[in-house]
């Protein structure tokens, strides 16, 4: 199944067609049915990793994929933990909904903030997000968390709603590795008044996050959600 | 194993060393030994991704990552597929080397004559690597090419090689996907004669890729090679 060594001649407009057949069919013979509403994230997840665990990692909190796409309708704001993350997410679709993607990793003033209070940036820079867009900022846009690295920031982002200083239209929840990964999304899934979308377990990354943002991009704007992708 | 729920209280700067040995334990219970060459760069795969399939996926031409390291010493090019394995890789190491990284696959001359020609841009973006560092322009670093997404990309780099056109000092094969990932990547294997680290099979990506080129900058320009990381 997974062993074609053979070349095959596919226009360059339907590579990702062709790919999306294959996840069918793969998914269809391991007796996976994937509803239509989470189906196009789950399988997107698939797509950019190759790997079919996602088909039982990732967890959804009712209605969390129709949120998050009415959200990017309405010109959310994303906030990721990685510059990787923001590099992966359809730089023309976002911009053609007016969505616009932070990443305050690399800003100076975050780094020293970390650095006097012996935390991560990773968690610095979460609460710089909700000084930007948290509560008191009347008028912002709707808010999506794209963690896709660290666990740090999913922590950060649990105390801030438990805080109530900010209130995110959707939290993507993804980061990788081994201290703390597992946890951290626990917590998230924990709370379920959030919507959110969780890649349970260690595996995760900049680039599933990434995929997960774009999964609702490509269906934004559409008049009606089909399952296709 | 890999169920812990509790959180536990690690350094930010330790965090990173912490997920190591937990990876070191993991392959030590798995019975899998990694030589001290290669282990740095496997490990580095796995903890980025959380997933252990690349002790074994991964393989490595002789002196492939002693090859890379010393390209990184002298400075090398990198040129990426994808924006994404560029934000990625570490740019404070990378600057330190004075290591430039290119991805041409959002140049509007390259969307134009991939669109003429009806072939990927990321084919087109590796001819253009080619006709600005390829082997006609003298006095040129060496060159790494870190491919972590399309599988045309490294069949364009396969005839680039044939023809005498390019002179890769390393190639990292890790495009994931369904269509035409596995076959590109035999081809690589193929060629024996240019340094090459492959993700084998299906999977891969833009954050192995650039994984495997930041397991190599952390350890250029250090006296000795331990097996570290």
């Amino acid at each position: 199944m997974s062993g074609n060594k053979e070349r095959e001649t596919v226009r360059p407009e339907k590579i990702e067609e062709r790919s999306f057949s294959i996840i069918n069919e793969e998914l269809e013979a391991m007796g996976i049915c994937l509803d239509a509403e989470n189906g196009p994230v789950i399988r997107r997840a698939i797509h950019t990793t190759a790997d079919f665990d996602y088909a039982e990692n990732l967890v959804f909190t009712p209605d969390a994929v129709k949120t998050g796409i009415r959200a990017l309708e309405a010109g959310a704001v994303i906030v990721t933990d990685t510059n990787m993350a923001r590099a992966g997410i359809n730089k023309k679709k976002a911009e053609s909904l007016g969505v616009e993607v932070f990443c305050f990793m690399a800003d100076p003033d975050v780094t020293e903030e970390a650095s006097r209070r012996g935390c991560t940036r990773a968690a610095v820079s979460m609460e710089k997000s909700a000084s930007l867009f948290g509560k008191d900022a009347s008028g912002m846009p709707p808010v999506i968390y794209a963690i896709g690295n660290a666990p740090t920031a999913l922590y950060a982002l649990c105390d801030l709603i438990d805080e109530g200083r900010i209130h995110p239209a959707l939290v993507i929840g993804a980061p990788v590795g081994f201290v703390n990964v597992v946890s951290s999304k626990e917590e998230l899934i924990k709370r379920q008044n959030v919507p959110s979308i969780v890649a349970r377990g260690r595996k995760g990354g900049s680039n599933v996050a990434a995929a997960i943002v774009n999964a609702m991009l490509y269906q934004a704007g559409k008049p009606e959600k089909e399952g296709g992708r």
